[in-house]
């Protein structure tokens, strides 16, 4: 987190600290394929975390920044995996737009999770308590998401206004550190979870997903389908495990 | 708020309710325009809202469910104001994409809003308290927004598991209501200030934003810029002003 993740503004005769939201746009050997609000830093991860989440790269890229005089733009080394005009997640065939039809398309993009790890129903429940979350002390409005070894380590925590960004940087890190699949690791976010954050979490291959918030139907449909242990309301020591509790043991 | 709203589900040896997550297909004149995840109901209003938002619409058009076995897709009359292929509020000209590019769309597609009202702190302050959320009561996984009237009345309130969705569903309704644009009212989110909200709340032509959460640098650039009174942290009976605090009045 670097000074540029906050901006100082004065209100009612006093100054304050808040979270900076800015455009990025992501290219892809100079092709610009998306844009996404997010806050500043940590701009390569993200970019790389997004296209593995939508299948668009299969493992780490070169990535870097354009120059800009705004510094909101990242360069992503092609090609891709597949072509980004075509609509994935959700078709307008015959199948119908249903939620059915978008579980069927992460099934493509995900692999089988692993059968571990098995953590103590206690430990899930304080993992949000174990997370950084520097930028939200001092702004009160920024998202975070860790990233947590089999024993309850943070191994590394990322924050940003946008929910999915927060994910889509830990899922980046870990892919230049050669981290993905999650197999064995615990992924926490720090608000609710919603079908998209399970999808990146099920692409990456994270086995158990623990929110401080509560799940959507589709959020549990997806953890269902895809084998994934998830977990909502982690807060003052208890936890609901919404699906596949075979993971989350107790005592 | 119908029951498709909530869905049963067994967790943790017991029953619960969570809130429902869809695809919902807006389509123009039977061309699928965009895919949205959103809690079901009131989707007409969802689909007018978002097109009113994104200038695609200047006021009420039809609309209505088209023939699915899912119930999520809703179809809405042309033509569209604009054609919806040009890519609006981020280009990628030769002013980059920055903040600023940003905000000049905004301005191009929003009015000058209205003077007042002028409310009191105080009042601004208790309006989230005044927010009816029954499904947030049931679920704790949604969002909701409410319009106001000058006096701190509430005239309409809507819920979904996507904030954004939640603004689009009340100016939906606003707009068939011919409540748009929201001139002498007050709009209020449960959760946190983004850019997005804000550019919807000016498009409608809402002076007065009031959110429970925390503000970003560019929702509090384009109030600024667009003359509104963007309000934050509003909870306990107190406030934040962030931009234009002509309109909260002291006692």
């Amino acid at each position: 987190m670097s000074a540029y993740t906050y901006a100082r503004v004065h209100h009612d005769g006093r100054d304050d600290d808040v979270a900076v939201e800015e455009p990025l746009e992501i290219r892809v050997d100079g092709r610009p394929l998306v844009v996404t609000m997010r806050t500043p830093g940590h701009d390569e991860e993200l970019a790389l975390g997004f296209l593995y989440g939508e299948g668009l790269i299969e493992g780490p890229r070169a990535a870097g920044p354009t120059e800009d005089f705004a510094a909101n733009t990242v360069e992503v080394e092609g090609p891709l995996a597949r072509d980004p005009g075509e609509r994935r997640f959700y078709t307008t065939s015959s199948c119908g737009v249903c939620g059915k039809g978008a579980l069927e398309e992460v099934a493509v993009h995900s692999r089988p999770l692993s059968a571990g790890p098995l953590v103590d129903r206690e430990l899930l429940a304080v993992l949000p308590d174990r997370l950084v979350q520097p930028a939200f002390e001092r702004t009160g409005g920024v998202h975070a998401t860790g990233l947590f070894g089999a024993s309850g380590e943070l191994l590394l925590a990322r924050e940003d206004v946008g929910r999915h960004n927060a994910m889509d940087k830990v899922i980046g890190r870990a892919l230049l550190d050669g981290l993905v699949p999650l197999a064995g690791r615990i992924l926490c976010v720090s608000g609710r979870l919603s079908f998209e954050l399970v999808q990146k979490a099920a692409v990456a291959g994270a086995p158990i997903l623990v929110g401080v918030g509560a799940p959507s139907s589709l959020a549990i449909s997806l953890a269902d389908d895809r084998g994934m242990t998830l977990c909502g309301f982690a807060r003052r020591g208890s936890i609901n495990v919404y699906t596949h509790p075979e993971r989350a043991v107790t005592g």
